[in-house]
């Protein structure tokens, strides 16, 4: 399929997710209070770990699904979408305590992960009290869809990592087996809170199912960014260690990119560096990725799945969600602009 | 407060689990049935390490309490038990498959234990993965209420192990605190099996309110006989490694008593083997115990909660669990009876 990367000229220009976020100051100023009177629900010992966790420094993007697939027009955040992207986001925030325990990654969001700051055996814990406090919150919906919707959500998030692990340090992996796991590991969390988001708000079936349909899309775009990003970003700006992946040899797009693209004789030193024999060598890797066009290859696959987003969004043109929803796809390609090849 | 370790002679003998749950025979025949038709909901590469958890060697004593809490009399299995039994029964699985990467134990059930044969990495996830597969099945009730519930006491049982998990390798632990851990790691979902069990089979409110009692009371026997086991026990009987505790720096009943009665001097040895600095004396710690009479001190700690336990079904007498629920509280006997001090 061919795929273009101009961005249309009717189009608001690119910017940060900042600047869409500004509007949903009041929904997250929400959040953040609604997160924080969680805390009381915890075990005294516990609290301060989750405190930690809960921070305000995330991007809250799938919370930010949530409130703008849900969006009214008026500015205001319903009780309902505050708790479901609550929910939302303490699925996540446990999907990445653990996460960080497999990675044994230091820092995340600027700060030491919480398996490095309490150790690995309390994270695990700690992930799964965040777990369960957010299926508690899914239980306090008059019906079961939210429960039913979130546990079958979180359990195919746990299924793309555990695929993702069983698949580290080795190469014999192909672009399906990829794409397959994101979609797991990230794209059905964003599916489920544009789900959520519009279904709470009372919006038509038909525009439930393309939201839903628009955050699988947005969601597989955003994880190759931020895989892309783990090659090609500042330290500084993602707030994490950078070449992670190579060292822990994870294999992502632009290494299946580069495997694909180098000549047989320098794979191999390239393999033997993913399946750990030889010690990573991220500044030669970023240099053959210059060489071979990875980040344009690879930032190309990201704007293919915009596209796919933003066209599930045409039949519903006139409903107060669908500028913003586009405006989060102009600000993902802001994104992938600013990493630096 | 006295305590009586005199069985009351109306009493039939004490039995083991296994002429108990003889009765559960259907039961857990489409419990078996029901968790095996769970697997295909699993990605295939999680499926073979679902399957592996869900063995059937366990005494699975929680779906056991969900069918004598809710025993109508005519031995059948309701659709609505065998999945709250299988709710639970996931639930005490993934917490399982969780507490063996902290205990780095290798033996669970005369098997080697999940994190042993998957990594500790897959198990961190598969245990996640088994708990978001419970709360869907919860989710699946005409009411919100199971997955209230559940969520709620998976969320004190994270609770009881992180406070455990952050105290091993301590010895400033008092008796409270100990029973505390184990009110909240073990006996929360011994009252929720009993709970569930008796609401959903439709019993009178006086009764669900009285079972959970009996099942919490129940939990904290059953917890401590199992930490007095890891002393006590034969590894071929348990099917698992003995002394762990000791070894991982966890300070149990058994230990609490030993350090109690310890002369100051002898006393230092073994805190130096709790906090890790002396390589611990199994044998001679139970040569000590022998002296000090920690087993019978012990056993009357499990003595005392089990009288509680079956004060609670007293003014229910009438009601077909009732003779069901008293004996599990022999059997318990009949267990810390076959301990070798």
């Amino acid at each position: 399929m061919p795929v273009t990367t101009t961005r249309p000229s009717d189009r608001p220009a690119a910017q940060d997710f900042a600047t869409v976020f500004a509007r949903l100051k009041p929904h997250m100023g929400a959040l953040d209070v609604f997160l924080r009177n969680q805390l009381a629900a915890f075990e005294p010992e516990i609290r301060e770990m989750a405190d930690y966790c809960i921070d305000t420094s995330g991007k809250r993007i799938r919370p930010a699904l949530v409130f703008l697939s849900g969006w009214s027009g008026d500015g205001t955040a319903s009780t309902d979408l505050v708790r479901v992207a609550a929910v939302v986001e303490l699925v996540h925030l446990a999907t990445l305590v653990h996460d960080d325990i497999m990675d044994e990654a230091n820092m995340r969001r600027s700060r030491q992960t919480a398996s490095r700051q309490y150790g690995p055996e309390a994270a695990v814990l700690l992930g799964d009290a965040l777990f369960a406090h957010a299926l508690h919150l899914a239980s306090q919906f008059p019906t079961t869809e939210v429960c039913l919707e979130v546990s079958n959500s979180t359990r195919k998030v746990c299924a793309g990592e555990i695929v993702q692990t069983l698949r580290r340090g080795t190469t014999n992996i192909t672009r399906q087996d990829y794409f397959r796991v994101i979609d797991l590991k990230t794209a059905e969390l964003f599916r489920l809170s544009c789900f959520l988001g519009s279904k709470l708000a009372g919006f038509p079936l038909a525009f439930v199912e393309d939201s839903s349909r628009f955050g699988r899309h947005l969601g597989i775009a955003y994880q190759i960014y931020d895989d892309l990003a783990d090659f090609f970003g500042q330290e500084k700006s993602i707030g994490k260690t950078l070449g992670t992946d190579l060292v822990s040899g994870k294999v992502t797009l632009p290494l299946l990119a580069l495997l694909d693209r180098l000549p047989a004789e320098e794979r191999a030193g390239l393999v033997d560096e993913i399946l750990g024999r030889r010690q990573p060598d991220l500044p030669g890797r970023l240099r053959q990725m210059g060489e071979h066009g990875i980040f344009a290859a690879v930032g190309e696959e990201v704007e293919s799945e915009l596209l796919k987003a933003e066209a599930a969004l045409v039949p519903h043109g006139g409903l107060p969600p669908v500028p913003l929803l586009r405006q989060l796809c102009d600000t993902l390609r802001y994104r992938v602009g600013n990493l630096r090849p």
